[in-house]
């Protein structure tokens, strides 16, 4: 039997195979029933909280180095050529009821612990420094296998860093469970964390008045 | 007479005709003795605070549509192609002992006033909602021919701005005198606007306390 999609196109067993390769890719996470990666779902969750006044937060646009540009007549400007730079601070940062956040989101698809090799050590460094500006620094970490989040503390995140000389290169996945504050998806935001930032805020000012 | 530079190069009143020709050119400014411009001078300034631990400010990168990245064995990708991007923020933003700084530096040639074209609709939009979770906003500044540099309260800004319709469509330099902040320049930082940040401050605390 032969089957058709509604707008006539053949459908074929194949692409269902195409996509299960692609989904073994270790280059690219695609999420069969959504299709949208961690940062799309992301840049959601703050298109929603910044349209309902909640919280301003942007991802940061990836750092590129312009070598040349073309300025054609009665057109846009073109890029010709550039590279990409490395990034000095994290991905996303911006202001919640009076609180600068800062963080960075990863996805893994170890099953038993979070490899350190997803961070870079200039990251580290800037969370590092927005701490002793009191801003509140995190990772938004999803295990792929489980489609688990965790709003991870640097806390865990710096002592495994400052330690991997002489310990270990990844966090385990029963330590991050253990102190960091799981987020649900949820419908309207799909991924609801500044629920999690209200628990992490409370943890570090409790800390503070100690 | 015939002069050389130390380098033995040939000084040629040519040169300081072509800078002078530089200078007026509407595309871009160059200051004679610095050779630096406004955003120049501001991330060394940040650099600078960032290095003694007294802020963490980053200017964002430029926003791009990639449109075609080549992937060469063996040497870093290159964007092929690409398109510039309207910025959907301002372009500086961080944190400040505590508290979330957003702000735009902008420059003008005009000597009495200072045009509300310089801005777009989408950068007043954030300010007012980064205003709203608390941050503390502004716009650097700088009116060339006379070299003075102000920290300009978003206050006057929005003023403006919102009555731009059936009003002036420009600030003029004597308001901006009255209720900014001045920079003066320094040695280190260049520009020490964190100092008049600090007077902003103050006012926006001692106003919410009345």
């Amino acid at each position: 039997m032969t089957l058709n999609y509604p707008n006539g196109q053949h459908y074929s067993q194949k692409q269902s195979t195409t996509f299960k390769a692609k989904h073994k890719s270790p280059s690219r996470i695609v999420y069969g029933n959504r299709g949208m990666t961690l940062e799309q779902e992301i840049n959601d969750s703050n298109q929603y909280y910044l349209e309902r006044e909640i919280a301003v937060i942007h991802k940061k646009p990836i750092p590129i180095q312009i070598v040349d540009v073309d300025y054609p007549k009665r057109s846009a400007a073109v890029i010709k050529k550039a590279y990409f730079k490395t990034p000095s601070t994290t991905d996303y940062n911006g202001i919640y009821r009076g609180y600068y956040l800062d963080f960075e989101a990863k996805e893994t698809k170890n099953k038993t612990a979070f490899p350190l090799s997803n961070f870079h050590d200039h990251q580290i460094k800037h969370m590092k420094a927005c701490e002793k500006q009191h801003g509140i620094c995190f990772t938004i970490v999803r295990f792929v296998s489980q489609d688990e989040l965790y709003l991870m503390p640097t806390s865990l995140l710096f002592n495994y860093w400052d330690n991997q000389a002489h310990g270990r290169k990844s966090i385990p996945k029963k330590e991050i469970e253990d102190v960091s504050f799981k987020i649900e998806y949820s419908l309207q935001p799909r991924i609801p964390y500044l629920k999690a930032v209200d628990l992490l805020i409370n943890q570090i000012e409790g800390d503070n008045n100690e």
